[in-house]
């Protein structure tokens, strides 16, 4: 049995001390960018990315000081993406992580700068020797992260949510924008383990199939919360979407069909372990938490 | 001698030809996205930094498929850059390279996913092995751009230029903003060729104090242009700065002592690229045209 929320607690308690070493310091005219950096990305949060590339390097026998890098990086490509989506011009929202979003607590010209820094450390970050002494691996893991986050990904996903209202509500159109949006980055954070650990292609398909079924189980129980949940608890502003007026899971299928929807791809998620044996339990559990959590 | 406006207008055309091929095309529900990075990035300019990088590389006789590649990405990062400089959050500007800028010709949300997808693109370029098949130079030049565009180096000095009017109007804050601003990206520009060739320490340092000089003569002609350019003739709106009460060398040293600079500058430029005699004449070249541009 895996003590879930405790695994989760302790990866984030990793993750979160790996972040603080690789974000910059300086008492540098520019030491104010920095501290926004800071700000925008020690603020907490679920750290479920960063978890699913720990656990899967963890499945391979990554040294845990190289896997902690890549999970940084993932980390600081997705605060980069929540601080710039955060801004008035894309979704407007002043609360996130339950507190006040980087443009709110400073002003927006500095939350625009806070997001690109971001996401060019993310690439430092990976593109250094301390990652992986094979600068090959190195490079395959920059255009892997480089193609899941830029504009055939979640750039492009973005690109399909502030279009939301004039695409089709159709079925087509939402799984497509959820897969870019949120869905290539998990997809990342599954590959990255194994892209360290240089695993055979079976593998690679079969924490690719993995990493679909998750992204979407939790995209849509990200719906369900916009639509269910109390801001307090979920930490960020919840409702938008209706008014938004935004082709998602729940307003395509309604609440219970996106529930059920969500449940089969969470079990669908957990077959595609089976390969791994009960080293993968910890991938297991995450499948279960992503559809039951309440933030 | 060098026909230095042919050179350069014939490495712009190589350039935009390069760049047409690698931003992205499709008929997918995104393809908006991908029309405004065009917009962008196609729409002209002079293509300095590319120049720079193309002109080192042949130095060093690096192939010019490889030499492409990076100098497309250089631009990539640079038209990323100016894109979130003209938001209305930034600089505000509605005019660039003769054109609407991005946010007047699209939406704001579009040009801050606009940047963000450019900036993505440069790392994918570089870390794909067409760019050269030695994987140590691709993560090698990744890191060396990352560290010239990010906290430390170009957004650092965003960050400067939003701060300027808090900053103590001395050289030392001004110098520093123009190195990071624009300084680091153009020592990036003339550095990459050498990676690409793998040149030693000896070539690699006169190239950087090179650029150094370049860059800041660049910068002060840009400080000058605001003052006494035409926008027709410049391609972006003047006198910007002063409104803004930003610390530039014209503020700091007057318009006749920032010319004065600027050429000495120049001069100290070319006296680096002595190792290299003759073959570094579009170099030598590429500082007159520096200090002596209208736009």
């Amino acid at each position: 049995m895996v003590d879930f929320p405790f695994a989760l607690r302790s990866a984030a308690t990793d993750v979160e001390r790996e972040l603080g070493r690789l974000l910059p310091k300086s008492d540098e005219l520019e030491a104010p960018l920095y501290e926004a950096m800071r700000y925008a990305v020690l603020g907490g949060g679920k750290r479920l990315r960063p978890f699913l590339v720990l656990a899967v390097s963890d499945l391979f026998n990554v040294a845990r000081e190289q896997s902690l890098r890549v999970a940084a990086a993932v980390e600081l490509v997705h605060t980069y993406s929540l601080v710039h989506d955060d801004l008035p011009c894309m979704d407007d929202d002043d609360l996130r992580r339950g507190r006040e979003t980087v443009h709110v607590k400073y002003d927006e010209a500095t939350a625009v700068l806070v997001g690109d820094a971001l996401l060019t450390l993310a690439f430092e970050v990976l593109a250094d020797e301390r990652t992986t002494a094979d600068p090959k691996t190195r490079a395959d893991l920059i255009r892997a992260l480089a193609r899941a986050a830029g504009g055939h990904g979640m750039v492009g996903g973005q690109m399909l949510d502030i279009m939301a209202e004039e695409l089709a509500p159709d079925e087509g159109a939402v799984v497509r924008l959820q897969r870019l949006k949120t869905g290539e980055m998990i997809a990342f954070s599954a590959e990255s383990g194994a892209i360290l650990a240089h695993a055979g292609t079976s593998a690679r398909h079969s924490l690719r199939m993995y990493a679909h079924d998750l992204g979407l189980a939790f995209q849509i129980t990200d719906d369900l919360l916009d639509v269910d949940g109390e801001a307090a608890e979920v930490g960020k502003t919840v409702g938008k979407d209706a008014v938004a007026g935004k082709a998602t899971f729940v307003a395509l299928l309604g609440e219970d069909a996106a529930r059920k929807r969500a449940g089969m791809l969470a079990s669908q998620a957990k077959a595609h372990l089976e390969p791994f044996g009960q080293s993968a339990d910890s991938l297991r559990a995450l499948c279960d938490f992503v559809i039951t959590r309440r933030n």
